[in-house]
């Protein structure tokens, strides 16, 4: 027995391998598969629709079926998130062919796996029906996570096919944000009461035959579901069982709230390493549980979000989206980038004369503007994620303003010396050299005080400074950078 | 019994609330006792110093004391997190007081609690002494991930007095860097034989007072300490204490090897949602394990990393950091900035004559630079991130290159078209408009393709396409539009 398990543990390999080669054999088989059907290709439009008539209707040599019976078989040994990764990395067509070949019993858990662009594009593929029995296999927690992309008519089917129970919680997780806590809860919390001895507790978990993923502890309630306190498995299989549960349960470390900034529970997971946590209501009463995992995915995603703002990416892009997709992720921060560029543009068009006599100022204004650009966004980025962490009082506005000022003087006096240097050899021009140094340390020191006021401003009217304040400071020291530089050099050099 | 716990846990409010409150009743703290200490610094410098020589010397008035002591007593019951919390939140003279206030045998949790930068300032507020000591109460992972920050002489005296089997384990777990499992690892594995009885498994456990946090699961092992399997937790306790633990153990979801990427030991515990997992070394050995707190940790980490590499920080920066560590920190990418800036300054030169006859130009040129950059950069985001999920297959690049040049043909033709025709109402110059149209059409098919091969290129070189992408892609579209937009001009307009 031993041996054999030895050997099941030995034949697999390392986590990451495992999904890089099955997308790999699988891709390959694709392919070989492809080329077979483009062999029968030219009999298709002729033949009678074959016995697959809802599966393409494709006339299968006996090649291409022992292709997919091996694609089929690969498939199902696959874990779910496997088949996810697989999914995402393929194009369209290769996409909704694999998914075609996929058990339909496991649908709910693929779909609960891929990123939102992909789910999109396998769930508009399905029909109804389908759609319904795959979100039938799923609990009310993750139905409710893929409730905005499915149709209103397959989440009336699912409602009326539920218990009343799982209805009701349905009904409560779909009600939340994505950012709330109870967008992240499950429902999988076991209860126990505190004045049963651990032999109890046990005799009742044996019940199971596994526990819920995720169980590092149960939870203590009294008659009215009020939590009284936790119960960690590692205490209960430490202590003797004949203790009483409520001697050797504990306070629980946090408890959250439904209505809670998903955010502040992802801090207290890592802050106190929690596995899970429980969610009461404002009368204490255990409602549900959040689970590291979940946690996990939320981190990740944000991060991602993110990086995706600061590209002014709408959301997450499937590489491969149509180009209409593509087209509507991005257009938003591109219209807004020109406005900002017509107003710099503006701003030059102001001092056309000025460039007219002197068309150095031309070569050098991007200069000015690009320094302040990249200053003030280090300036602004330090300081969102202060805020993010809570660590940021507004009581230290002044102190961090002087600061930043201080640094931005530095660099100015450095980078505008060095660039000063570079201009008067170029242009042969000693004043012009010293319009830079002044023009860049200035713009530097826009830059700086406007990337400590912008997200201040912002967290005083309670909104996200990250969403588009790199847009703004950009903004700013664009304008500001051709105004202060254009300005300087007509009262200078020109007048 | 049960009374007092439900009481205890009803004062425990929720996770968030509860360390803001303790920094802001920490903070009132400090400044009643600042204004306290205020009135008897004039003291301070003819007073013989007081009973605490250590701790800066201050004479202490009874005021004083007794704020001191209350700050005591809150800080001694706060989670070491949480201090860490406060501690980050707090200048640089406020944080070193609280901190001289902590008991010393809290320091090494805290230490490994904060942030780099506060490490730092922390950490070079310490004697060797106090220094080794903190160590000394960590395990060897967790010294190991100080031990950057420490002076050699501290580890030198850490080493000397560990026992042999922990100098081991310190040694090896230091050979490893920052984003290999290694790092990750700790040496908390729970080893049980497969030969035994689950009844003599739960006999072994109960000689712990706990389990060692996040153990979700016991490591099978041989003789030579090779993995045979695990045993979960949750199945360890439903199952009949007379079965042999071979018949229950199950192969492991993924085995770690300590040289793989952090990054890929947390795709696999975010994929298959892991509270734990082995690593193993070549020979199957076990060696330890990765938990999914350290996970957390490390994805949080790294999704502020690329937010931070993508405004040009080089690291993360202490809000409170001195003005020379911050511009230490970033004068690189300012450098860098300077130098594209520069070549795109370059490129404008060049057309110094045809600027001089339609000076309008220099206010449209920053128009069709600006909309390429954020167009390119939005490209390579999506790529970036494809590839890091490793959904991104070089095969797939000419469609890829494809899809991008004809949304920005789109993208150019529509804001194109808009910029071209307000150029041309503005300049009442319908040929300039004209030019305009194709130059940011142009400039976005540049950004597309560049978008789509700097990280293509950059992954077949065994580079991080995140790292420079964005400055690099920014160079490119800057000095591109320019050269674009003025040699069109000076082909069509001037010429």
């Amino acid at each position: 027995m031993s041996e054999t398990l030895e050997e099941a543990a030995g034949e697999r390999p390392e986590a990451r391998e495992r999904v890089q080669d099955a997308l790999a054999e699988i891709t390959a088989l694709l392919r070989k598969h492809r080329l077979v059907e483009g062999l029968v290709h030219e009999q298709l439009e002729h033949a009678p629709v074959g016995d697959h008539p809802d599966r393409g209707g494709l006339v299968e040599s006996l090649v291409t079926r022992q292709n997919k019976a091996q694609l089929q078989r690969k498939l199902d040994r696959l874990h779910p998130a496997d088949i996810a990764y697989v999914l995402e990395a393929l194009p369209l067509d290769e996409r909704l062919y694999i998914w075609d070949l996929v058990k339909a019993d496991r649908d709910g858990e693929i779909l609960l796996e891929v990123s939102e662009p992909v789910r999109e594009s396998l769930i508009s593929s399905m029909d109804t029906e389908e759609l319904v029995a795959a979100a039938e296999t799923l609990d009310a927690d993750e139905i409710a996570e893929l409730a905005p992309d499915l149709p209103q008519e397959v989440m009336d089917d699912v409602f009326s096919s539920l218990p009343v129970e799982e209805r009701e919680q349905l009904r409560a997780a779909m009600s939340f944000d994505d950012d709330m806590v109870g967008a992240l809860m499950d429902f999988e919390d076991l209860q126990v009461r505190a004045d049963v001895t651990l032999e109890v507790v046990l005799r009742y978990l044996r019940r199971f035959d596994e526990l819920p993923s995720q169980t590092d502890q149960l939870f203590v309630v009294d008659r009215d579901e009020r939590l009284l306190g936790v119960l960690p498995v590692n205490k209960l299989i430490v202590t003797d069982p004949d203790a009483l549960v409520a001697d050797v349960m504990q306070p629980p470390v946090v408890k959250l709230q439904q209505h809670e900034k998903a955010d502040e529970a992802a801090s207290a997971f890592e802050r106190y390493d929690l596995v899970s946590a429980p969610v009461v209501d404002t009368n204490d009463k255990l409602v549900g549980r959040v689970t590291v995992d979940e946690v996990l995915d939320f981190v990740r995603a944000r991060g991602e979000e993110d990086v995706l703002q600061q590209a002014g990416l709408r959301e997450e892009e499937d590489v491969f989206a149509s180009v209409w997709k593509s087209f509507q992720n991005r257009w938003a921060w591109l219209a807004i980038n020109l406005v900002t560029a017509f107003i710099a543009s503006r701003v030059i068009g102001v001092f056309e004369g000025s460039i007219e006599k002197l068309v150095a100022l031309a070569a050098l204004m991007p200069i000015v503007a690009g320094i302040g650009g990249n200053s003030g966004n280090q300036t602004i980025t330090m300081i969102v994620r202060a805020a993010a962490l809570g660590q940021f009082a507004r009581e230290h506005a002044h102190a961090l303003i002087r600061k930043e000022i201080v640094v931005a003087l530095i660099n100015g006096l450095v980078w505008g010396g060095v660039m000063g240097l570079v201009a008067m050899l170029l242009y042969k021009d000693v004043p012009l050299g010293l319009v830079m140094v002044l023009a860049m340390t200035l713009n530097l020191m826009l830059a700086a005080s406007m990337g400590v006021l912008i997200p201040m401003t912002m967290l005083k009217f309670g909104r996200d400074p990250a969403l588009g304040s790199s847009v703004l400071i950009t903004a700013v020291t664009d304008s500001g950078g051709f105004f202060i530089f254009l300005g300087l050099a007509t009262l200078f050099l020109i007048a």
